[in-house]
């Protein structure tokens, strides 16, 4: 199905995202923190889009940028198609950007063909997805499910700016976050296109995917306090190491993870004291982040890998302890809407692989407005989060085809 | 043995050496480094300490004090006994000053008994022993030895004050240290007494032990260099983590150090970068600390780890460098001074233990001048390089007792 000529969507993907890269903080790489100046520049560039694609738009209370077409019957709920602009630091250029451009594609796409949805449909750019700058997180795509709690306008920066300050320096206002909130009966779905950010879709060599579940997440810090001594006095036997108690539980970690279906567990930081070559390392803080898109599972998984390294420390007399910090339950996609984006995947010819979703996504949010479902777009060596990120457009383009036909089927 | 009325000598080590631990660069706490104010201060009341005991006495050109009793027979090789008074930062007060306070006992002992050795007793106070000043390392026993290297004078410290600085303002003479060679046909052999720096007396519930040779040891820094990656979206099959490579890595090297007889191996550092909760680690630096007191042990497990963790790399993707930066042979002890400090022990009522020494020691530098030994002291939980480093006032006594002893038999 793909050629030459059918790349107008995919050209027209890039061109945009093109045009939005261009708004960073820091000059010569792109980082595009929550409410900051680039923040302001990229939603008006993407007010300004919406505009030429004859979108209603707005930049909201909390700097969202939404746009909206009436369609045939402005009183039946909507769809909801967006994802969110901000960045985090040394950023790439499709993470979150893919999926708005995508749906202001899609509502060009429609005019160009003459298409009147029989609903309402909505694009939205939220701006505080990458918890980076403040200790928020989703907080604008929860302001439209009426979630959005007073308190993270207290929240700083690391220059001690609040939220609440960071906010109406950008324009925007913290008194109109409540009127934000949609009403569920007013909606049918959301969709959201994002990049894999992972390998599965590379390595199964197909353009896109469809996102089964977004991950539940255990956030966990574990220390193990052992004895410190001298590296060449003491006997392997009567050493309390702290470091080769915490290999052990890695590998613990490794294997929780790799045994079970869909689940990941990652320990990313480690940090050895007192960490000089000829003593023996006294303790070891370490963190855990455990996923799975079954809650059950990941709670288990996470239980096991506890009561584990429980043991290993009883076996060598040291101690652990772990505080698991952040629960985060699992969001299923919904199942119809799921159905139309596999439909819409195969009309295109590709396989419809379902994937689970590793990393938190605006949809998380909006899953407690009204049902939600995703779709994944290959990116380059499941690299993210890095100005290595990389799509070919003839992915754009795959993606932007099948957005469209599952739009037309969901509002036809 | 051991009764109120023979804590004579160990009342008079335990004098001694809370004279000298007053001596300290910083106040509230022992850190007296080489060629130091607080190294002068100690050289000083050592010589006191020297010349009190009717020793001929002074501080050579590198800082070390030597004192020396002719005895019948001034042209017969003579016994040195020795150790050190430099310390690490934050010190305990008994890791070489020990050894050299015992010397000094001896010798008033042996003057009080009105015995005249039958060879000359030479009681050394080297200055260069824990290697955290300056690059050099016992370049005060090499000297002795004849070994002192001419560059070393250039080493610098964290201030970058030269050796050579250091050693002028300190009051010692860069151009005298050719003249400290001793001629090895003038000596007969050399003692240190020192604190075990490890468990094993404690465990055993001795007093003392003889030492049957100081490690060999091997360091080296590794690197394992694997991919960054998002710890939700990588599925655990696909990931080449860094950090989970280097925790099997560190079971290898536990197992290396435990499975042979003697042998200690130790990761003391381990650096995970990007060191992130969400992130797969993509790099981690560490070290490796191996000693044996056989060499060609020592050399074998290096290289078994060597091959288990390339095997281990290759089975994970990720890339495996090490490089060795320091192969310091063993030191075997001599079999006669041996069995004299051996009789000694006995002699005194405690089971002779023999025990390897995991720590380097003068008596590294010395072994290359004329035949070496060493005594251990028990330490309470075998902790040193520690303000909570302790001995026993009953401890030093039989010290005491066992070393005059030795002597005794050595010079009769």
């Amino acid at each position: 199905m793909t050629n030459a000529s059918a790349l107008t969507l995919g050209r027209r993907v890039m061109g945009m995202i093109e045009d939005l890269a261009q708004h960073t903080d820091e000059p010569g790489r792109l980082t595009r923190l929550y409410l900051s100046k680039a923040h302001r520049k990229a939603a008006e560039a993407t007010l300004a889009l919406m505009q030429q694609a004859g979108l209603d738009a707005h930049i909201d209370a909390l700097g969202s940028v939404v746009g909206r077409i009436e369609g045939g019957n402005p009183s039946a709920p909507a769809l909801l198609i967006g994802s969110h602009i901000d960045s985090v630091v040394d950023a790439g250029r499709y993470d979150g950007n893919l999926g708005v451009v995508l749906g202001i594609v899609i509502a060009e796409a429609l005019r160009e063909q003459n298409i009147v949805p029989s609903c309402p449909i909505e694009i939205v750019a939220f701006g505080d997805e990458e918890n980076v700058r403040f200790p928020t997180n989703l907080s604008t795509s929860y302001a439209l499910a009426g979630h959005f709690n007073e308190a993270w306008l207290d929240g700083k920066d690391a220059d001690g700016i609040l939220v609440r300050e960071a906010l109406v320096q950008f324009g925007g206002d913290p008194h109109g976050i409540a009127a934000l909130k949609r009403d569920p009966q007013r909606y049918r779905g959301y969709l959201e296109v994002h990049i894999e950010q992972g390998p599965q879709l590379e390595a199964g060599d197909l353009s896109v995917g469809i996102v089964s579940a977004i991950n539940g997440i255990t956030r966990a810090r574990a220390t193990v306090i052992g004895e410190a001594g001298h590296a060449g006095t003491v006997p392997m036997n009567m050493r309390r190491d702290a470091l080769a108690a915490v290999a052990e539980m890695i590998g613990i970690v490794e294997r929780a993870g790799s045994t079970r279906t869909d689940t990941v567990a990652t320990v990313g930081v480690a940090q050895v004291q007192p960490g000089a070559i000829n003593v023996i390392p006294a303790r070891v803080d370490f963190t855990l982040d455990a996923r799975s898109p079954d809650d059950a599972v990941r709670q288990a998984m996470v239980q096991d890998i506890v009561t584990e390294c429980e043991a290993a420390a009883q076996r060598r007399g040291v101690s652990f302890t772990i505080e698991p910090f952040m629960e985060s339950p699992a969001t299923p996609m919904d199942k119809d809407l799921m159905l139309h984006l596999e439909d819409a995947v195969k009309s295109i010819g590709v396989s419809p692989l379902r994937l689970a979703s590793g990393a938190g996504h605006d949809a998380v949010a909006i899953a407690s407005l009204c049902p939600v479902a995703m779709l994944f777009v290959r990116c380059k060596g499941g690299i993210s989060h890095n100005p290595a990120e990389s799509i070919t457009v003839e992915d754009a383009d795959a993606a932007a085809r099948v957005l469209l036909e599952a739009v037309k089927r969901i509002v036809a």
